[in-house]
Parts: C-alpha cells; structure tokens; sequence
C-alpha cells in the first residue's frame, strides 16, 4: 500500500469536467434508448452489447427493470401518471450516467413516444448524445416468444393495459438505429451497433 | 476507424457482473455519503476529492443539488414527505452508481438519521460498500460562512424549516470518517480521504 502525496491541493468549488472522465474511460458519455415490444428483445440486445463493450475495455451500464424498478421506482404503479414518472425518472438517471461518462443502455418498454422524447431534450440541453434505437420485432414474434406468459395472460384479459394488446405502442418516427433480431445472428447485430458507435465517435479508444 | 471482429457472440440475458467493470477500472464501486449542516463545507470536500482521484486515474462522480434537484428530484417541495423521497431517490440512484463500479459521492444535508441508514441499509443488502463521511463544521462556523445568505434569512424567518435553524439536524453515531474543515487543509483532508479509501480496500489500482 502506498501513501499518496498529495500536495498543493486547493479547495475545488465545482464538478470534474465530463470531459476528463471521457478522456480517462476513452470514450464518450451517451445514453443508448433501447425501445419496443415486450418480448421484442431488448434487453437481450443491451445485455449482448453491454458485455461485448466491457470485454473491449469500454465502461457500459443497463438500467433495466431489475435495477429501477424494484429501487428507485419501487413506489411507482401502472398508472398513466405513474408510466409517464417511470420514464421521466429513468431518462433523468440515464442523463446522470451520461455525464458521468458511461455508455448507458436503457431498455424499456417506453411506448409513448412523448416520453422518450422527454428523454431526449434533456439529454440534448445538456449537449449528451442520445440514441434512439428501435427494436422492432412484429407483435406476432413477440408473442410467440412470450417467455413469461404476458401476452397469453393479456389475451385472456388478467392483465389490463399491456402494451402491444391493449395499449399502444408508438413507433420511433426517426430512431438513430434500428434492430431486427428475428433475422440476423447475435454477432452481426453487436458488430453493426459497435460500427455505429464508433461512427458516431463515441468509442474514442478506438480511433 | 477499424472494423470490429466480433466473433462467437451469443446472446447475454443477465447483466455483466459487477466485478467485472472493478477490474476495468480498477477500483471497487461504493458510495461516500457526505452529510452535515448547511455551509459546512460538504460540497467543496467531495468535489476536492473527485478532482483528485480522477487526476489519479479514478472515476469518480458526485451527486449533489446541481445535478439531482434541478432534474431527476425536480418534481419534489420541501414538505416532510419530499424530504424523505429524495434522500430515498438520492439513495437509490447513488447505489446504481456504486453497482456500476464508480466512487460516488453524495453531497446532501441528509439531516436525518433514518433516511441515512436507509440509504445504507440498500446498499449494505447488495454487498456494495457505503461510506458515511460526518462534515463535522460546528453551526457557528457555518453561519458566519453563509455563502448565499440563508442563514440570515431562516434566523430572520424568511425561510422556514432550515437546518440548523428551525430544523434539526441529526449527527451519525457512527460515521466511517469525519471531516473538520475549519482546521484542517485541504491536501491533509483529502490524504486522509484518500488513505482512508486505500485501506478500504476500494482503490485497486493503488495496491
């Protein structure tokens, strides 16, 4: 262990700089909106890329519903003014992640298209980068995934207002990019979003 | 701008494990909770020791009023209630920090011990470190400072409910460190912080 020898230190009154954490992580802070369907593959797609990003020495971060949901929105239901906070709260704590220098994936169902743009006026006032990407599977692949069951129960009418079946889903009308995972392999999606990245000079390392 | 070969992706369905990004970074995400009156000085010191450790080579990102109450906790007053809710938003989103692999830092009054041990008390549960840094700056020191006037304001009754004032402050019976601004310099404070860190165990690059 060694002992630090901190001289000439001054009392600091305002945050690091977002682009000294950039240049010590080599990359640039984002937020990467993963949206679509239940089932459409989202998170399978932020988690793919999330663990391809570390692997190559990016620092990269999924909210989800198994971290928000169950913590900070833990005191949100299902309401429209509770879905509408969901994603306010999530789009602000992504806006956070960002300036902290992370290459944050969110992956949320986020269906109106309202919402995300909240989203992203926050994160384009604040000059972040914000990628909108549209996983778009057809409602009927979805549904003949349906790992949990949602879709058969939404049918039956146990569940009430589930997006897709009785609840609207509104497209992106411009998503930065858009994911097919019905039809191309794991590898050719991840390399496609890693190309995409780094064309939008976010993975700085690599140039 | 080279093209990426990836190659033998599969599908992820979990996230990348915490320890992960650490080794990445090379230091252990926790959250450094600084508490103490107004205008004691706990703002300076957590953006003291952020600059520091990122000129170091750790990321490191503090949460304070800038960043949280004008965005994510911008929907909530000052009655009890809301007071309680941000402590528990604060809370929430610096254990999503922590779990990402960041030192974060938090920069609140937090003058009440339940909602401080709250924010331990999530944090504890998913084995992620959580450091209570008591600014120990006696309330005389932090009046005659009085940056922005509000003591002048609460001890006229132009403001209600002010810490210090009209509103208690709960000092932690057992803080992980305690820091005295009025008599200490700022390059100690911080290689005391910084020594403190190390013999956590948090800064892995340094042992």
């Amino acid at each position: 262990m060694t002992k630090v020898k901190a001289t000439n230190i001054t009392w600091h009154e305002s945050h690091v700089e977002r682009i000294e954490r950039e240049k010590l992580l080599g990359q640039k802070g984002c937020t990467i909106w993963f949206t679509g369907l239940p089932s459409s593959g989202k998170s399978t797609t932020a988690f793919t890329l999330e663990h391809e990003l570390v692997k190559q020495g990016y620092l990269a971060y999924v909210l989800d519903g198994d971290n928000v949901r169950h913590g900070l929105n833990k005191n949100l239901g299902f309401s429209a003014e509770d879905r509408e906070e969901n994603i306010r709260r999530i789009g602000e704590v992504a806006k956070l992640f960002a300036d902290a220098g992370l290459i944050t994936m969110t992956s949320f169902i986020s269906p109106y298209r309202k919402d995300r743009d909240q989203a992203r006026k926050i994160h384009e006032e604040a000059d972040l980068d914000f990628v909108e990407i549209y996983v778009e599977t057809p409602v009927g692949v979805c549904e003949a995934r349906d790992p949990k069951g949602l879709y058969a129960k939404a049918r039956k009418g146990e569940l009430k207002g589930f997006t897709g079946v009785d609840d609207p889903y509104e497209p992106p009308l411009q998503p930065e990019f858009v994911v097919r995972t019905e039809h191309r392999l794991p590898e050719d999606i991840v390399a496609d979003l890693f190309e995409f990245l780094e064309r939008k000079g976010l993975l700085l390392k690599r140039l």
